[in-house]
């Protein structure tokens, strides 16, 4: 991986080379990061490696943001942040990445060993002598934590990516400074790999085909795992294989093809639309993949499913009615579905998608009411959508998606700020895809300053910002008192902002639907060569029917 | 503390009011946050209680930062943030305080007690059903943490802020979004106040009279603590009566008045000049009141002060040579010196200020050779001073502060990009005081956001930015591998991005000694109005004497 050159043997040695062919291994290309000294040792040794590039973000909660949706593009990402102040500002980032289950690899520099072992109160530490602590603050918050020594570093360097792996969670190693350039010592890799308990797997497959064999109406729902594990193309084959009719949920968005002639829309509790609630609930068999039960995925906690008529398919375990068989993991029971499964059904409802092209003056205002038909209108097959916390998360949900199309959110998590940040991570996890980003001011003003690393590296997504001076979500969040003051938002002109920043871009103002329209229309060229963003001046409290059903729903459960 | 309304008495007896009537009573003005709908009941009450306004920030890590500064300021702050995503983003600037020594108040809001019973999947959970995980996150980085209801409310409330007055520490309270609103259950608090143990001071302060007696060069150190137990006016009184000469080490600069003719200056070991040095490395008895000896202070430890000429006063305990005396509280200590201590020396040593005035042309490029003395120059009377991370972390640490000033930075701890909210902090905390900010670009560019805060508060800093396109500090730093690229850093127009956020300002933009000089001219008079921002376009490395030696020493450390 690194050209041959004098000290290349030496090199290759160390525990950074070692763990930069690791990552390298799973189709890492970038890692994302800052800067600090502590890991400098770590950096200097990633500008020699070939095959990797360091992306700087402009903090460690952006880069966290950002791996995590280079992940969600990627499979798999890694992440550099430096002992204490850069570790602990990225913790929302990676804990996020544990709860929508995304497999970060978190890598801290640490100060040096001698310093560590002599309990010096040096810079970055509590100064009480405790090196140790933020490892353990990660326990809390990723799957796997590992301090590295040379004698270690073989062994704890792959197991904490086959944890990453096999979890589809974070996990975090810790590296000192002067670790970095040491010679591994013990390369010894002993590795055990979960694997399926075959008569677990039996008697599952005996189990759901007895069911399957007696539905009526049977459906998919396709959870946010099928995505993590990759599993859409048996999940689309079993589809074609039984006919089936398939909802997906929030965080499952785009783990099936929405343009597939079975797709019958977003599953949501009371939440969603009518017709897909009908068919889903009235559906004597839910063959449920990789699917989660939060709040934001059931409409908060509206789903009324029958218990007893679920199959669920979780990442290592398999779940019918009220019996659990355990140690199964979700790519053989999917395989095995495949194989043994023969029913097929003759008939497959559908359902309307939410954003048909509704008759709107173009001289009007701009507002939800057209625009999100007009995003409908624009998607193309493998565009990146990703929607930030907000009513965009909301709204953003019921587009249609083109074949190919991620969609990439974090309700379930739901960090405002996060939509800017992974926007930039997704454009470097994909450099020829379009990446269209759909946010709002309050979730913007967090995180800002990754326009400027979009612009430093020649990102060229089409942003959607919605400037209306308020956490609009927020309002609506708040049933018990309106109007609150601290839910508003200083104006800013985002078009200067991109300018001050630096770089190239198309900007666009617009308050008409026309204005709008035509932005659009410029920016599908624009984005050929330079970022494109789109201030959307709506009025305040402006969004999509479903947020006003879920005020309605929360006004209803306060009662 | 509110206006007798209809509903007032209720809100009276609710767990929020009373614990902003408790931070009210510790001074508290202005709690900093971000609006997140598990803590709306919580802002809903503070809205309507009379004498604490809340100040949005634009993310939790710059509230942090803000905090902390607010609290270095006014001796102790209060912050409120959401469940999960907001306090994890605050994790760094709690770590920080706890680090230096700085009494913060975070208040969470959560989720509803019977969602967090059920365990249920609700969004900023890690959706694994347990929400007591991120207050174990904070176990590591408070002193104390409680999760609150109504039965514990009264006492772990005043637990609580009692323990960070005792500690200088951050605390953190959780509390339950149905719990703000319900009524406080029992109010009966019997809180142990920690005290001094009489026979352990008398021990100490006749070891002490001993030492002092004999003592022919007695230094005293004033540090740290002196400022967070605003000791200041004690340890005057004690110079005034024995007559010592004074220094202070970094984080305890500002803990004396540096216009005292006792006042020698900087002692960072090695590090700072070559005549404090001199005079604290000669000494036969160093009276160091409240310092710590991290390596920021001691200029990486390069001190060579012998511990057995050290009389140190902690918050709880005197060290005196090789013997400890525990559980004397520092206040107790100080004024049993000043009560018992007759001893007056008659000469007191001087040592030079690093900045005079020297002789630089106008017309050269702006550089640290001049800006420096400039800055010197224009320092005022009760000026609150605060430098980021980065080389002005070192070199704003030699200026001379006049009386009353109060100076800033977070060099323990030394997260880059603490200025610029710090200095937002500082404005709401002392709305009468001139507050100068000394930032770079790198540090800037992390948490640029809260410029948009100060404007938006009518806060008129002035604020000096070096514009250089890299993190210069992290260069001179990294002393194995010179000009790595991963150090640089974007150009942005700050000019311009000020103008973006809105608001009223003044700026320029500078790049010889002559518009340094006439800008600072004009800001002087526009600070009155306005914030003011001062672009200097440093050459790259430009750095002051201090950065040069520090980079000396690094190497010679490598070897």
């Amino acid at each position: 991986m690194v050209e041959d050159s004098v000290n290349s043997s030496d090199l290759k040695q160390t525990v950074g080379y070692y763990l930069y062919d690791c990552l390298s291994k799973e189709g890492i290309t970038e890692i994302l990061g800052v800067p600090g000294d502590y890991n400098f040792s770590l950096l200097d040794i990633l500008e020699k490696y070939e095959g990797i590039n360091f992306i700087n973000c402009h903090n460690e909660l952006n880069a966290g943001y950002a791996a995590d949706a280079y992940a969600r593009v990627k499979g798999i990402s890694a992440l550099i942040t430096t002992f204490g102040v850069g570790e602990l500002s990225a913790c929302n980032a990676i804990a996020g990445s544990y709860s929508e289950s995304v497999p970060v690899i978190h890598i801290v520099g640490g100060p040096k060993t001698k310093d560590q072992q002599a309990h010096k109160q040096m810079y970055h530490s509590l100064l009480n002598g405790d090196f140790d602590v933020f490892r353990k603050v990660y326990e809390h918050l990723t799957e796997y934590t590992a301090t590295i020594t040379p004698e270690n570093a073989a062994f704890e360097i792959k197991a904490a990516i086959q944890k990453a792996k096999e979890t589809k969670k974070p996990v975090y190693l810790l590296i000192a400074t002067d670790i970095a350039n040491q010679p591994i010592i013990n390369r010894d890799v002993n590795l055990t790999i979960k694997q399926t308990n075959q008569s677990s797997l039996q008697a599952a497959i005996q189990h759901i085909d007895k069911i399957i064999n007696q539905a009526q109406r049977p459906v998919l729902i396709s959870g946010v795992y099928v995505s993590r594990y990759n599993l859409q193309p048996q999940v689309q084959q079993l589809v074609d294989k039984m006919n089936l009719p398939v909802a997906t949920m929030m965080m499952g968005k785009g783990s099936f093809d929405e343009s597939h002639k079975n797709f019958i829309g977003l599953y949501a509790g009371d939440l969603g639309s009518k017709e897909v609630q009908n068919i889903v609930e009235a559906s004597d068999c839910i063959l449920a993949i990789g699917t989660m039960w939060s709040d934001y995925n059931t409409g908060s906690f509206t789903a009324k499913l029958n218990p007893l008529n679920i199959i669920e398919l979780q990442p290592d375990s398999v779940k019918i009615g009220m019996a659990a068989y355990e140690n199964i993991l979700i790519q053989d029971m999917l395989n095995e579905l495949l194989t043994r499964i023969n029913k097929r059904m003759t008939n497959v409802p559908t359902a309307p998608s939410p954003y048909v092209d509704v008759n709107i003056s173009l001289e009007e205002d701009v507002s939800s009411k057209y625009y999100y038909p007009r995003f409908q209108k624009m998607l193309k097959e493998n565009d990146i959508l990703i929607a930030d916390a907000g009513t965009f998360e909301f709204g953003i949900a019921q587009l249609k998606l083109p074949k190919g199309a991620t969609y990439i959110t974090q309700g379930g998590w739901g960090s405002i700020g996060y939509g800017t940040p992974a926007a930039f991570g997704a454009c470097i996890a994909a450099k020829n895809r379009r990446v269209l980003l759909f946010v709002g001011d309050g979730s913007n003003q967090m995180t800002v300053q990754e326009f400027s690393s979009m612009l430093h590296n020649n990102c060229k997504p089409i942003i959607f910002l919605v400037n209306n001076k308020e956490y609009t979500i927020e309002k609506y969040l708040n049933v018990s008192q309106k109007n609150t003051h601290y839910n508003d938002l200083p104006l800013w002109d985002y078009s200067k902002l991109i300018t001050a920043f630096g770089g190239d871009s198309y900007t666009a103002k617009v308050y008409t639907n026309k204005e709008l329209d035509e932005a659009i229309k410029k920016a599908e060229v624009q984005c050929n060569e330079r970022l494109c963003l789109i201030e959307i001046y709506a009025p305040k409290m402006d969004a999509p029917p479903i947020v006003h059903k879920m005020t309605k729903m929360l006004e209803q459960m306060q009662k």
